[in-house]
């Protein structure tokens, strides 16, 4: 704690919880997914009921599941997602500029008390974020196929070069530096999210296998006059699709 | 041409092929490899004996078994693959730094000329790589672990998403545009370099499938009390080896 006085990211820090809320216009709850709920009951019944509680989870659904009764007679609860950070952890990862230009979904609920969710915007636009709003389903199917299927491949491609050939690391490139960053990442933070979203998980899994077995079906059968074009169309089109998306920074 | 010149990128250019080559002491084909063969038929007969050549094709088995019979009368011929670049192409692409800190894998036979290795070795290192000397059929099997494969990756997950939920490209983060850079890559070169390596990267697929279909088959059996533990071990097992790789740069 006296690390992150001293850093100057707090201007005040305390390991008491109740001392740390009681006053709070605003509370971002950042733990993992799984140590959120805990964390709300503790603080529920000792915040103002005016105070307004926002998280970072990488998952949303099971989230609001759970934290939306809990704040239901204290506190004003709207689910946050800033798309930020990187593979490090801990104080010494900390950059001033982590969240200049980078996308927060917000998702609010037909319920969700209007002045709340503009507080929560307000708040993430002010450090640097784009906020998008969407619905929590539609946040998790996303984030299923951009943020955790993506994590998964980065995971398993690494796991593949291990088994397969130890020695090919030795010559890797910046490519496949970039493509498997994300496994980099805390496992336990990890599994945590897959477990928590493995019902959009699993599907965006059996989806890209069945993507990937096309690939290899187009690529074993040369000869026939279609597996140069059959080929090409496949990363054309992922080249075309990927050059329209418009990335943070 | 004169963009070229005028970018001070080569000290003369010229489309004339025979008078391009025919004084040179060291040419080095950057063609796509399923031009490599005709390009050097071409030259092969108007170089000096002695004129070391060499190529910065992808893939080396293939390149090696068409350019080596070429080269075996006129030129000696020593097989690289400078692993630098990026999803880029063309001139505007180019950087004074792009071979800074690279691999360059260099694939001698038994009965590689000496001297030439050395020529070509240091012509990588002058320019800033460091140097790596591979069987060629090992080079292969590691490219297509480390390169190929992921480009594969990269691409099959482009698709996926796109066909699953376009939206999901709105919210996307610095991991997936990471995960997925090289499938902005020309896809004309990388079906060359899939169709001349598919020996070595047909069984990769299969093993990045059935190492998917593993974290899968985990992710879709939880409450036996283990799931989270294998898991956990799979993603850390992926993180560990990833840490341990020295990445360029």
């Amino acid at each position: 704690m006296s690390e992150a006085l001293a850093a100057g990211c707090a201007d005040a820090v305390t390991a008491d919880l109740a001392a740390a809320v009681k006053d709070a216009d605003l509370i971002v709850l950042c733990v993992p997914v799984g140590a959120m709920a805990g964390l709300a009951a503790k603080i529920a019944p000792v915040i103002s009921r005016e105070c307004v509680v926002t998280d970072v989870g990488s998952v949303k659904g099971s989230v609001l599941a759970e934290l939306r009764p809990i704040f239901r007679e204290r506190g004003r609860f709207v689910g946050s997602h800033p798309m930020a950070g990187s593979e490090h952890t801990g104080l010494a990862a900390a950059r001033a500029n982590l969240f200049d230009h980078t996308r927060c979904i917000v998702t609010p609920e037909p319920d969700t008390d209007a002045a709340a969710l503009a507080t929560v915007c307000d708040f993430w636009q002010g450090i640097g974020c784009r906020v998008i709003e969407l619905p929590a389903a539609e946040h998790d199917e996303c984030v299923a196929l951009i943020s955790h299927l993506p994590h998964l491949v980065a995971a398993a491609l690494v796991n593949t070069v291990a088994a397969r050939n130890e020695h090919a690391f030795r010559v890797v490139g910046p490519g496949f530096r970039d493509t498997t960053r994300v496994a980099s990442g805390p496992p336990a933070l990890w599994r945590e999210i897959l477990r928590e979203n493995s019902a959009a998980v699993l599907p965006a899994i059996d989806a890209l296998i069945a993507e990937l077995a096309e690939f290899r079906q187009t690529l074993a059968h040369p000869g026939d006059g279609r597996q140069a074009d059959e080929m090409h169309e496949l990363l054309a089109a992922a080249r075309t699709a990927r050059d329209r998306i418009t990335f943070p920074k």
